[in-house]
């Protein structure tokens, strides 16, 4: 034999040749790796959207669980409905009701988080190549759903108002025109993750009647509805169209992420489909966390506590934007969000987010690329700043940082006063509101 | 205008022509009307498969529960790793050791109770097409499963023995020849759901010899391993092939299923494609969940509360196996399961289990029909009998009831004379172990 015997690669996956096609659709974060590094102590991540949950009333939640297991303990630690617990979904209806849904408990759904909700209502309603219209950016995890699913993915421009109307007519058509399916529009009217936007309250009557008259289900899904910083929440573009929309909720950013809490509010004939879905992905969602959540809001004032977490969000959200303001190179553009957790940020034309966040992380500051927020490749001189974990002065020490580090690159390139040309962010790219220009 | 217009039906479904094509597979069970009937009180249940946890120590797991909220509440409700929390993956690779596993955390993803695990595995390998290989009868929240994502199911024959090798090399054979593709092999080694039997320590080999040679992963779902009657625990198939064995493991069955929580062991490069789903699934399993189990697994002797199980279960299989014998008519077929929680009984030629089902539920006692437990219509003259959750004198009670039920049955026909050929179980459908013969 002539040749060497080559030294079989430790890494390489023997069932490569046998995964299912959609697999192809499920890849780790090009910048999974450098989060890694992001989490370590001394790096300010304005990266992340975990709710902080540090004023939750850790003794109220425990007596509130203590009674739970000494009085239901059995019924808790069983199986449990695939639909969910009643009571729970009744005391979900009334917690709709703040955002004008008249809904019946019988028509919800518990989730595993409303993750599980995307990917359920992903699961009944779309085969491979079908269409989802998605805003432009969009939630990094539903486009995942939507990939992992095999579904092609065509946004629909927004501004500051929140998803334009022409916009959306506009991505309808042209998809109708290629001879596509599409199946639902995915949106997050309130407090956009991760644009930071809102859907005026203007414009919900005119993407109902779009949506209506084109046939096509909305999927509205609403995390951050009732973290609004000033005046009511919005009413739900569910509260105006019971048949043609999937509402999804969660109690992940009101209560605690821990449970796995969410719920989709659907049509009863969807809702039915929902079940049989839920029973085949989990049985059943877990039945302590359900009872859990359901305790809490039985025994706490969960509005007062939900109104604490709107303070402590607005002054955080005060801190970035006031930080932003003070630091960041006047070619930099951000919105100021009016509730939720983001704020998008739009570099000078030139520099490129995601190349950016390597010297970024050295500098001891994190954040999220906006190529993560598109199907298609845009959003590379954007960037997703989250505002919801760290403290005020970790956020002002991190807002400085970065502006330190988008100095330096600009410096960078007038020093060598060539650089390549940057990729636009193109027609349906948002890049802030002209009104928020810092 | 000449037609009278045709009043609007309630239940017509806006949506029946844009489901996915999944949902043709996702179904409610036929018998799920007649279950919500066999929940009242005074119907004897031989029909649900949730474990008798009434004697677990509330006191034990409220305190675990309360110091874990007290001590790590913000951890404990927070977002957690796709993965699942490393101290639970540290236990659970404990808990494998029993059955001869050595295995690193590292291979270890947590689900929403093992169905989950069954769910993202078909998920990550299963096409529309693929096949999967499952025993005759198999579990019939596996089935359902496959059904979704659109799988052939082809049975192959089990006896006393468990999964009969021959039958394995055969459809295997027959699968191949027809040109399709053979995805993995699901099999319940151990206390069968819902046959009752097990795989025997000398056959073990053999199956992963012909997966081996075959080149089909095995998916082994061993939920009942630790609930043997007698002596230790058996061997897992993954503790001699770790390479060839996707491994699902629960923690509904040896403390609770309410906090839903199993897992997955497989090869490296699967378990990242698992955590991949996972977290396209649901984020992430529910954090609260697995460290309130994992705060059990810490502070309590649940080695010891296991044997308490085994030992309970024990008693209802005695008690529904000397019911019986004593009670059942001649022509009736069982075995006598060793470990779990079922036993899987054969009518007398003619009797069809599905078509007597209304008529026992009017007697007060229910049961599941075989043919839930094939993806072919097989099974009809079977059933399965729980012996998990009533009493030992409600288990009596209501096998007095069945027994009085098939003897009906048994009269109806004689009388008559006369009746449609029974449709045979055919090569494929177990019958029960002859040497159990009553």
């Amino acid at each position: 034999m002539e040749s060497t015997p080559s030294r079989p690669q430790a890494r390489l996956d023997p069932y490569v040749d046998r995964y299912a096609a959609r697999t192809a659709g499920m890849t780790a974060s090009e910048i999974r790796a450098l989060f890694a590094v992001a989490s370590r102590p001394e790096v300010v991540s304005l990266a992340g959207g975990m709710p902080n949950i540090s004023g939750l009333p850790l003794d109220v939640v425990g007596h509130a669980i203590s009674d739970l297991v000494a009085q239901q303990g059995p019924v808790a630690m069983q199986y449990g409905s695939g639909q969910g617990v009643p009571e729970l979904r009744e005391q979900i209806t009334e917690v709709m009701r703040l955002e004008g849904i008249e809904a019946h408990p019988d028509d919800v759904v518990v989730t595993v988080g409303s993750q599980q909700a995307v990917d359920l209502v992903t699961r009944v309603f779309c085969d491979p190549g079908d269409v989802v219209i998605c805003e432009a950016p969009s939630y990094v995890g539903a486009l995942g759903v939507f990939k992992a699913y095999q579904c092609e993915v065509v946004h629909a421009e927004m501004d500051a108002d929140g998803l334009n109307p022409e916009a959306l007519r506009q991505a309808i058509a042209a998809t109708k025109a290629a001879g596509k399916r599409i199946k639902f529009l995915y949106t997050i009217p309130n407090f956009h993750n991760p644009a930071g936007v809102t859907l005026t309250a203007a414009r919900r009557p005119e993407i109902l009647d779009i949506c209506h008259r084109e046939d096509i289900l909305i999927l509205e899904d609403n995390p951050y509805g009732l973290l609004g910083f000033e005046g009511e929440p919005m009413r739900a573009l569910r509260a105006d169209a019971a048949e043609g929309v999937i509402y999804l909720g969660s109690f992940s950013k009101t209560f605690a992420p821990g449970f796995r809490v969410g719920w989709a509010l659907a049509p009863h004939t969807v809702r039915e489909k929902l079940v049989l879905a839920q029973e085949s992905a989990t049985l059943c969602p877990p039945q302590f966390s359900q009872m859990a959540v359901s305790a809490y809001l039985s025994h706490h004032d969960w509005q007062g506590q939900i109104k604490q977490f709107r303070e402590m969000y607005r002054e955080r959200r005060d801190a970035m934007v006031d930080a932003l303001t003070d630091q960041m190179p006047a070619s930099c553009r951000w919105n100021v969000p009016d509730g939720g957790f983001y704020v998008w940020l739009t570099l000078p034309p030139g520099v490129d987010a995601k190349n950016m966040l390597p010297r970024a992380v050295t500098a001891r500051v994190a954040y999220v690329p906006g190529t993560a927020f598109y199907a298609d490749g845009f959003g590379s001189s954007a960037m997703r700043l989250s505002f919801c974990y760290p403290t005020p002065e970790r956020i002002r020490e991190g807002v400085r940082r970065l502006a330190g580090v988008v100095e330096a690159e600009l410096e960078l390139r007038a020093t060598f006063d060539s650089y390549a040309p940057a990729r636009e962010l193109g027609p349906r790219g948002y890049d802030g509101p002209s009104s928020d220009l810092s």
